[in-house]
């Protein structure tokens, strides 16, 4: 039995179709297993020792003597922060020098921790730098949109496999960005609330889809879920932009965030992944229609000649049936 | 040196950053070498013979007594056309019946052909198929898109080795095709002409990244392209839908498809790719603000967190470089 459904935030639709006689818990063979990593990798040039590798640190957090996080610019970035972000045109086409911020958060000093492994301190060191970094590059006035992500595993598109995470700073806002919003827009107006409010409310309310709800946040994998075991973490409230987490905040969304990712690695064994924090535009920090979540997005399945020209993805897993799993592994 | 680049039609962006010190000519040499097969597969649910492994077939073509071409309601479809296409409430979210239809064009009787190596006759047969398949389920007023594709290989999300395209027809059009067609209308009142054509006449003018050039078509890989080698075959006719291409657009269609897979196949070693055919949503064949074409996308990159993130596609290989050698690939 297949089925549409929209996302109540962005309008656009999935199929959910699970495969007959295919059981989630037949994902992690699929998938298949990790190589063992050494915790000290002599070529890595995130390990202890290589810090030449690497540009100097913008930030850096120690204990005993040793660093244990640091945040370098990303040597190989895609963007240089000393270009012009002025566009100008190419013909009838539009383009812009190569503007922009590319940081690297080196999570840990051991070569083979994963989030789903680190300590719930680890994880809220790791936080802390995604806040610091996102206020700080955010202060350049001529930037626009922070982007902190995790890539995770090569089909989550890294061969890095140091513990790390990014974020990339763009002087432009994309449509695929504005969209959303738009239609964040368009909800307030008509409703006099914000639609991410409205929508992990209904989560909680319908429930059988919420894997962990704790004081200030709600794990769920979403009604309209794009790809199987697409997981989602909601601060409860009201909050546009990441920046406006609190010390009280991030300390809650460490625990989650690992519990999470611990359920994930031990359900799916330690799968690809990517995770992302889409917070506000820089600018619209207090508005009251938008709100920042996490999205987790385990490597499981393809997009495709459809996906790609319909946008509609297919899901062959119910987001009910995953998040039923995941509510049930036994962690710690 | 990297540069922001903005789709014209859709105002998405992307980063064109090549790596250093890296040759696109390399790109063959990562992607490694498909495993050689033979021309008829036991096992295959395509290959003739086990025609008993498919539904009856709602299209055939024959020569001398056996099939050379076939298309059949896909077994394993997500969608089906005996529900309801009627929307109903979930709570606060939306769902419909997974009412749709999905078939296979099985392209060929030999297990071992792909388009680039096939005769120019037995690719103006998948066209029409197409052409013929996309006009029978249009009929059906519950359907509002179809979309046509083809997964070739593992990477592009197929695990079937026999030659094969897809069509999956919805009854909704989704957020990710209104939004282009938006702003095609915003370009249209504003300019007086339709953004698809204007688009490929830019590209024709600026001509470093057209590669075949047709009395009807323009094949190139367009300025801002989101992954190394996209391509793009554009009718030079405005024309809203496949659905309008004439048997003689088609005959012409079928030389310059042949040649640029043919090209992509030559120089980067038979690699994975999807290709989808955008075409008008049901009911708008005869708008002048749209346009159908090709695209073809090699699949050598792994959208990672940044791109789910921001929608910003980082392409390692500047269109003009990816153009300047399919244009040099020798064929026939």
């Amino acid at each position: 039995m297949s089925e549409f459904r929209q996302n109540m935030a962005t309008k656009e639709w999935v199929i959910i179709a699970p495969e007959r006689g295919k059981r989630p818990s037949d994902l992690a063979k699929e998938i298949g297993k990790r190589q063992p990593m050494p915790s000290f990798s002599e070529n890595c040039p995130f390990c202890p020792g290589n810090e030449k590798d690497t540009p100097p640190a913008v930030l850096q957090m120690s204990h005993a003597g040793s660093w244990k996080l640091r945040v370098v610019p990303n040597r190989f970035a895609a963007l240089s922060p000393n270009k012009s972000a002025i566009r100008h045109p190419v013909g009838a086409f539009l383009s812009a020098d190569g503007f922009g911020i590319a940081e690297v958060i080196i999570e840990n000093s051991l070569h083979n921790k994963t989030i789903a492994t680190m300590s719930i301190d680890e994880v809220t060191d790791i936080l802390h730098a995604y806040r610091e970094r996102q206020s700080e590059v955010s202060k350049n006035e001529n930037i626009n949109l922070v982007t902190i992500f995790r890539n995770h595993g090569p089909r989550a598109g890294t061969s890095l496999e140091h513990p790390h995470s990014q974020l990339i700073a763009t002087p432009i806002v994309p449509p695929h960005v504005r969209y959303p919003l738009e239609q964040a827009v368009l909800y307030y107006d008509k409703h006099g609330s914000c639609v991410y409010c409205d929508l992990y409310k209904e989560e909680l309310n319908q429930k059988e889809r919420v894997i962990i709800e704790s004081p200030r946040f709600v794990v769920f994998c979403p009604f309209a879920s794009r790809s199987p075991f697409e997981t989602r973490i909601y601060p409860k409230k009201h909050q546009a932009s990441f920046l406006s987490a609190s010390d009280d905040d991030i300390a809650e969304l460490a625990v989650v965030l690992h519990q999470i990712l611990l359920k994930i690695y031990t359900f799916l064994g330690d799968p690809d992944y990517n995770y992302i924090i889409r917070s506000s535009p820089i600018g619209d920090e207090d508005t009251r229609h938008l709100h920042w979540y996490m999205i987790i997005i385990p490597k499981i399945s393809t997009a495709a000649g459809f996906e790609i020209g319909s946008g509609i993805y297919i899901n062959t897993v119910a987001p009910e049936e995953a998040a039923k799993h995941l509510r049930e592994v036994a962690i710690g």
